[in-house]
């Protein structure tokens, strides 16, 4: 990926606003329609997929296709799968037996508008509709099946036990106890990372990418998603709750070990300026180019909220 | 399916118990084995998984597998993944927020042994792990990646919001209130019926079956799901609690409309049989046969426990 162009930063936030609506329609587009009886689960899936947020993960996939060359449109089943896999793991976090959460960006968590037992089964209908949404796609592109079955396949690994949700029984195990370095590494890998990397990985594997250029995606993004889980710890104690939209210190509050109680803040900030630069690096090794995500990159790792 | 050779029941029998035996082994060898700090996931899900049962399911799958002519191992991941979410929609099932049961198979239920938290969790990871144990036919199938692709799509389908999932929502919904025969019978159709059906279309597709053959063993499928079900209704008033191994009359004391409190146990039992009659016939009219699969209809849907 070249870094020639930049482009004016204007016209990216411009671009990345209007790469949002798209996504936006892209996932109403494969939300379920065929009302009945189970209207109400329906509502709930909808309720918490359509709440807002940076569609990230949809948006990195893209990108990643495009950076591939990918110009068609068999990887919109695959980015609105992976954003429902992203928004089930949300309502089931908030959960009363796990975080108790009954706010979540200024709106109430789907258990608190739908009751607990919806919430449970609206988590899990988007698991399963994710897995869905990525199957049709063997009807809609039936020429692509090989490619679309390395997805769904990198999709499951990285969403499951060996990524997301691995990541995240570990760090609910873990809360309330100190954890070592080795620890904290594992559960940033598999719960931040690892969804960032099933979003490059299946961008390029739809693209036709070589399993060798899938395998540098996924380092690069382990890299980003690393850097952007070390930012994170940072903005919890050098933001403003005003700035953030959240609650500052948090970390602190609930006793977790982060970077920056491993590190302190200065050495955190060199974790991100590490990992970014290496991930930027591994990207430009690609024969491809494409400005908006490196400067996407950017923005993810050195943001202010 | 040919009635002409029934064969010795007690042969049957054993043979049964020895495809049980298979089956397990099947479950077992696809279970996660690659353990990490995420251990405790990984023993949940096994100590659900293994936790006995009529592995009636992936039995199916593999009997109409055989039926049409099948006699490769690629049933087997997929007979793991419709196992694994039977599975976790018991472990979600039997949650606090939901049926808040404590035992299941005289065991106790995995909430109870992990904590809320992990059976939570260890339900997503079953049906996080199906999808990923389907997914990974591609690699080692790579031939058969078309019909694999089709039966990760009725797998999908049939356990998501238009299958199990949508049946249990509404039966969740009705608990506590009567309900009309309309409605009674599209929860069976979906709780009871999908995962049934799903079953014997995915031995038919990995067979390769045709579409219409297909549809046929959906439709029998269904007959099957709604004779196993209403043979339930009759059995919880008219069995004892030492043969059924669990309460009787549970269905009157949770308020339950059932095709017995619908039509009296004489009116369900001709649906039993008229059902029953009817699958047994659709499957007649296909041009394989599997004479074990047409006894083990006739023993789930007459059962006495």
């Amino acid at each position: 990926m070249s870094s020639r162009e930049t482009g004016e930063a204007y016209d990216f936030h411009e671009l990345r606003k209007k790469r949002v609506e798209e996504i936006e329609q892209i996932l109403t587009g494969y939300l379920p329609k065929e009302e009945g009886y189970q209207k109400t689960i329906m509502e709930a899936m909808a309720y918490s997929l359509m709440a807002g947020g940076k569609r990230l993960r949809p948006m990195l996939m893209r990108e990643t296709y495009r950076l591939f060359g990918g110009t068609g449109t068999v990887v919109e089943p695959f980015m609105a799968a992976l954003e429902m896999i992203h928004t089930y793991s949300l309502v089931h976090d908030d959960l009363p037996a796990m975080d108790d959460d009954e706010l979540r960006r200024g709106r109430k968590t789907t258990h608190v508008v739908y009751g607990e037992d919806m919430g449970i089964l609206a988590g899990d209908a988007l698991l399963n509709y994710a897995f869905e949404t990525a199957a049709s796609a063997f009807e809609e592109y039936p020429k692509e099946s090989l490619k679309i079955g390395k997805a769904i396949g990198i999709l499951g690994k990285k969403a499951g036990i060996y990524g997301m949700l691995g990541g995240q029984v570990v760090d609910v195990q873990k809360t309330g106890h100190a954890v070592e370095k080795e620890v904290l590494d594992f559960i940033y890998a598999l719960k931040t990372g690892a969804l960032l990397e099933s979003a490059m990985m299946i961008g390029a594997a739809l693209s036709g990418a070589s399993e060798e250029e899938i395998r540098l995606v996924e380092k690069a993004a382990g890299k980003i998603g690393l850097a952007f889980q070390v930012q994170d710890d940072i903005l919890d104690v050098t933001s403003t709750a005003e700035v953030l939209g959240k609650p500052i210190r948090s970390d602190e509050k609930n006793e977790k070990t982060t970077y920056v109680t491993l590190l302190g803040v200065r050495g955190a900030e060199q974790v991100v300026e590490k990992e970014s630069v290496e991930a930027i690096e591994l990207l430009r090794k690609l024969p491809g180019e494409n400005p908006y995500l490196e400067w996407l990159l950017g923005e993810l790792i050195h943001r202010t909220k």
